[in-house]
């Protein structure tokens, strides 16, 4: 089973200018190391032609549910195929989308071989998400995330029962987020049957941002 | 099998004076004849409470994901127990609303034995919704509503492929909705395995609404 | 001078069933006994009419920028004078509004001889709307919204910056609003210029509403 | 008097790849021989830092009001500081904004030395606009955008009552927009009394767009 380390940029300090150019560094340095484990960056959308540059594997952080055209300020799904980023975030907890764009957006990624991370609070939610069938969904409470309370630890059970939720209407991978402050509690997502983690204050607050993604690989590929 | 005819009076000239109370006495007349035909009004948020002195099945057609509290100018979901509301209407193809507050909503819902149909553009967002679990489900493709050409004629498929992609996840009544224009196609929707209607324009901008009433109900009752 | 009591029911308990009632049974009892100030009441929208009913100045808390018509879950303005409510407030704190429908919306109003009171954060904000041309302005800091401490006492800066910010562009009355708990709080507002004063929990939250009204409105008679 | 040429790339196929650079490279070498005309380019935010590295003087079409943290695509406006890029269109008929919101973006902006463009449908929302006051205003018409009907020549009362509503509030230049597809077009708006155009279809739909830049260009230089 392949195994996820998806890094959301946010739009800390540290996703900008250099700092964000030496995390990329880092995750190809160590990507190349890598047999199960894929880490995909989610950079901010103003740098994220600037990081595919130095790590192939990107996705923003929200795409939008327009084709190209006359729109101001949005970004169409077929702009990333032009650009080579691979896919997109969408639904995040602090970019909460309508039912019928994150439907728009899935399968207008789907055609275009776009690849689409839909993020759900609650086990309710991923469910609804799963019968859009992105490419990928994580579960992470709202409650938990930032506060470097992991999930995986602090509620489990939502873990559990979101995958038992999507896996009734589906087989997709589900990633674990919010409070992951640890090789060790990424581990423990996938003991609960999680495919990968999805981080961000752990590795964009970090004193050392590289270290910080050495520890979670590590736990990743060793499970 | 109950049969359900939903009428969103959208906020029509009808939908609002003694045009709306006309209808509500009309529906009140007809639903007592009726022994299979469940018919819930839809009046705007503004006339809820005069149109349920008159007839006492009514929705919102559309209601906020909050709890009583501070709040301006949204209506919480507790409000319509209070004010003897019996469900509301939520993510019509005119009000899109995020995947997470229709979830927060259903929840709501259901804890005060309240009731929400929950619309859906296409069978993919069916299935989405259903996900949630709301009492009713109405699937109508936004490009025919209003325009008098009706969904069980024009494309049957998205009624059923819309009931199909639902029974996988749950057994929850499906209407069929977006151009019903007759008895006719009311039935026709009955026949594809909806379990009703909604309709807006055919009652509300009648001539004579209690007479598109009566044609529906009729339809309704003798499938 | 006219002077201003405007009372936003938000979704407080009580601002739904008998206690609403009850409120707007009081105002009506006190408003016959003054001079220079008008009570408006502010209730959800779900119980308007009711609450007209009992006491004939209301406003909304919110109105839709959409005429009558093909419109589901929105109030179009023209609603406000087919069911006898004379105006509503907008772009409140709590239901912040896009410039171009609070433009839409004002001369909407206008057209139909309805009321607007438009709601501004900071002086900054109130020039903008005064440019607009409401019916009344309100400038509350939201960080003082609901927390009993007085915009009056504790930023008496922001009423005097905003009086100055919308008289260059024209004469609007100007209430002010935020953590207002007592007759002298509204004096106080008076005294640094305004017109009257927006409350909300003062009079919602009172264990006697009706005593909290009196208060009020004597403080802003006798000045 | 300094005069504008602002082009919004939109999400037009031209926006992004090749074609977009092409387009930047144009202004690049047009730009070194302008006396009085400054040409601002608003690509993508997909592809901003990209066309910045080719041409200077950079705006994006959009940018939200947070400050750098914990947010989730969303753009900050620290981020065109640190990333190089001048400033943003804001409210552009296309991507309407809160009033709250485009007041916090344009304090923010001006803090950091960091440019506005706000948008504006009619004169009295170019005035509200101003009260804020951003770097530059355009007034755009949205039922002339992309029709190739000329505002400067369709609806010049726009204009002039649009450039009437700013003065009175405070010297801002204000640019014309809306269908703009002339030298002949955009000299006819600083006739009215606007300081430059922006202008979008002309040039991204241009099968030469550097021709059209440059036909705009020397109807400004030569006014």
């Amino acid at each position: 089973m392949k195994r996820y380390l998806v890094v959301n940029f946010k739009a800390y300090e540290s996703a900008f200018g250099e700092k964000a150019l030496g995390i990329a560094r880092e995750a190809s340095r160590l990507s190349s190391r890598l047999s199960k484990t894929r880490i995909i960056l989610a950079p901010p959308i103003l740098v994220a032609t600037k990081i595919s540059q130095v790590y192939n594997d990107v996705y923003l952080q929200h795409v939008d549910p327009v084709s190209l055209g006359s729109y101001t300020g949005f970004i169409p799904v077929e702009a990333l195929k032009i650009e080579g980023v691979r896919g997109s975030i969408v639904n995040h907890s602090e970019h909460k989308i309508k039912l019928r764009d994150l439907n728009t957006i899935i399968l207008k990624a789907r055609e275009l071989d776009l690849e689409i991370l839909a993020c759900a609070d609650t086990p309710e939610e991923a469910a609804a998400v799963a019968a859009l069938e992105p490419t990928l969904i994580a579960i992470e409470p709202p409650e938990l995330i930032g506060t470097g309370i992991p999930v995986s630890k602090a509620k489990p059970e939502v873990i559990t029962r979101g995958l038992e939720a999507v896996r009734i209407i589906r087989e997709i991978p589900v990633l674990a987020g919010a409070g992951i402050s640890s090789g060790d509690d990424a581990r423990r997502a996938l003991e609960l049957g999680a495919s990968g983690v999805l981080v961000a204050s752990m590795v964009m607050k970090a004193k050392n941002p590289g270290e910080a993604l050495r520890e979670l690989t590590e736990a990743l590929e060793s499970f």
